[in-house]
């Protein structure tokens, strides 16, 4: 199986799926194409969020604003799980919560991809990827050493993507985080815990007092409200509606929270 | 072969995927995640227009604005097809669509998930109806009894959706009915009867004269027609263009429609 | 393998997926649903790039702005790679490609569906061409001739869509093309060989002078550059913006080159 995960929207990951299929018969699952464009960190955060519910499989993640410069084409293998993208912090987080998810214990190995005179540029997902996922799905993630154009290289080296930690101070019962990213819904998932609102009614969020809800139905539609997410953090929302529109938050701005 | 279909845009239907398969070894395949958001009658009806094309399956239909509320996760049987979803409508359309393709006599059975703390309260497209729509998958459709939470329970209290009959007065030659929904084109499908235009060369429609075309390019681009869709209902469309901005229609808007 | 493309948006794929699916096991590949709507000049440069790079399969290309009119419904063989579709110059440009992969030695054959009494006579897609091509992966790309109502027909009287030949003026250091397609990025995808701009730094964009790069990086964020694109085509970019707002173009609009 491959998971294949890109920005490119509606026109190009078909070539990378045709490159994939002529070398190797694999599973194809489209994880989705229209992550927002260029950004590193909204796609780490979706794939740590779903690439640990798949079963062991070549994951391709083609997030890439540097394609063509000199950052390196690299396979990170944890277990039977194989990640294969560029060298730019999207593949780590994925990769990193599913060796937690084995109790941490599992070692991580990494593979620099050799990569000469692809036939562009500017679309490594079809002429650098796409092949090199086949090529780690053909052999299998005990034997990625085989391939001859994957280079044995140490982890560290690696450009790591670190989200944020949120500061909880329990003395003045206040959170101060920021938001990770804002789905397609509008929600605002941030990095706080959702231990922080669980068992209060009301929290304050950046001076507003708003209500607590287990659900969405728990204000009447158009309300905003506090959710903890399918993720564990705490969630801006609106029943029915956009959370990132009815609080003003965007991607990395600061939310926070004092309960009472 | 397990079929998808959700609100869920581009961020969350993967992880669906990923708990599906992670359980069983099905063929997935995607109905569509971009359904109006939180539209229980949109997504019936396109099921219902939809799903009857398939072979025999087992139906995710996630489309649940009352998430983690009192509303109950349930498993639908027509014979050999299987729809997994919430009760909130979403699922009988389709069901009875089906079974009237069998000339109406294959029962219909039904069954509760017994939901027991779901990793979430906001996600039970991955938490909860993922994993029954697996196991439904995996013991198939004559042995949904045998897996330990689907409860047998009555057809008749689950939540029903019927869309509305239209009124045809034939000796006014009228037909007043609504839009049930409008496509990615603009087409404002209605629950009026093909039958009741075929034949005309043009319909009043809420009072303006249309020409009646078999296809788009009986009218000029751009223009106004009515046609009868892909549904076997009447359609208010623009040859190249929107019929809901050229007819001023949305969903549940009324169409009065009256031949000459 | 049946690969599907369309401009269908969300709603109607997947009843063209059950039709396919009812009839036969083939596994199901999405080129894209989300092409320009009724834009065959665009969904036929798209498949061109695109179709190639599959291993043999059969190719269901819907788009139809003239559907249910006299248009015919054609098949067209290329080697073992089949296309399904309507005769408007949607399969040609990438059967032609195909074939030119080849050595362009390799024959082109053509067959007309037979249409008798469609479920009806907007969607084609269901109801014509999605069991056309459910039937050619049954019996295979040698055997097309077996299916009943597969007319053979020759080829030249097939529609053809034929891409514009830019002007090279070689002593005076010009070019003279046009953009074929903007790319959900904003890219400008001209017919303008990059040859023309390689070696060079700069080029004169009609009448502005624009840096050339070799990726969109080598300009600083929301600067405009000319790059040879992934189709081997000159590009008007910007690096993380839309180049068709940066360059006033749409597609079919003239490109002028200058180099000094």
């Amino acid at each position: 199986m491959i998971t294949l995960a890109s920005d490119f929207g509606s026109a190009y990951p078909a070539a990378m799926k045709g490159v994939i299929l002529s070398k190797t018969d694999a599973r194809l699952v489209d994880i989705g194409h229209d992550f927002p464009r260029q950004d590193v960190r909204a796609a780490a955060f979706w794939l740590r969020e779903t690439l640990p519910y798949f079963p062991p499989a070549v994951h391709l993640a083609v997030i890439d604003p540097g394609v063509g410069t000199e950052r390196r084409a690299v396979v990170v293998r944890v277990g039977d799980h194989v990640f294969v993208g560029p060298d730019n912090g999207v593949l780590r987080p994925p990769a990193r919560r599913i060796a937690e998810g084995h109790g941490g214990d599992v070692p991580i190995e990494a593979y620099e991809i050799r990569v000469t005179d692809p036939e562009s540029a500017t679309f490594h997902g079809r002429d650098v990827f796409a092949p090199a996922a086949a090529d780690a799905h053909d052999v299998g993630s005990d034997a990625l050493d085989t391939v001859e154009r994957f280079e044995p290289c140490s982890v560290e080296p690696l450009t790591d993507l670190q989200f944020p930690s949120p500061t909880v101070d329990s003395e003045a019962q206040t959170a101060t985080g920021e938001v990770l990213v804002v789905d397609d819904f509008g929600n605002c998932i941030t990095n706080l815990p959702g231990d922080f609102v669980r068992g209060h009614d009301r929290v304050d969020v950046n001076g507003e007092p708003t209500p607590v809800g287990q659900t969405f139905e728990a204000v009447a539609r158009g309300e905003r409200l506090v959710t903890v997410g399918s993720h564990g953090n705490v969630e801006c929302d609106v029943n029915h509606g956009r959370g990132d529109e009815a609080f003003g938050l965007e991607p990395g701005e600061t939310v926070r929270l004092r309960v009472a």
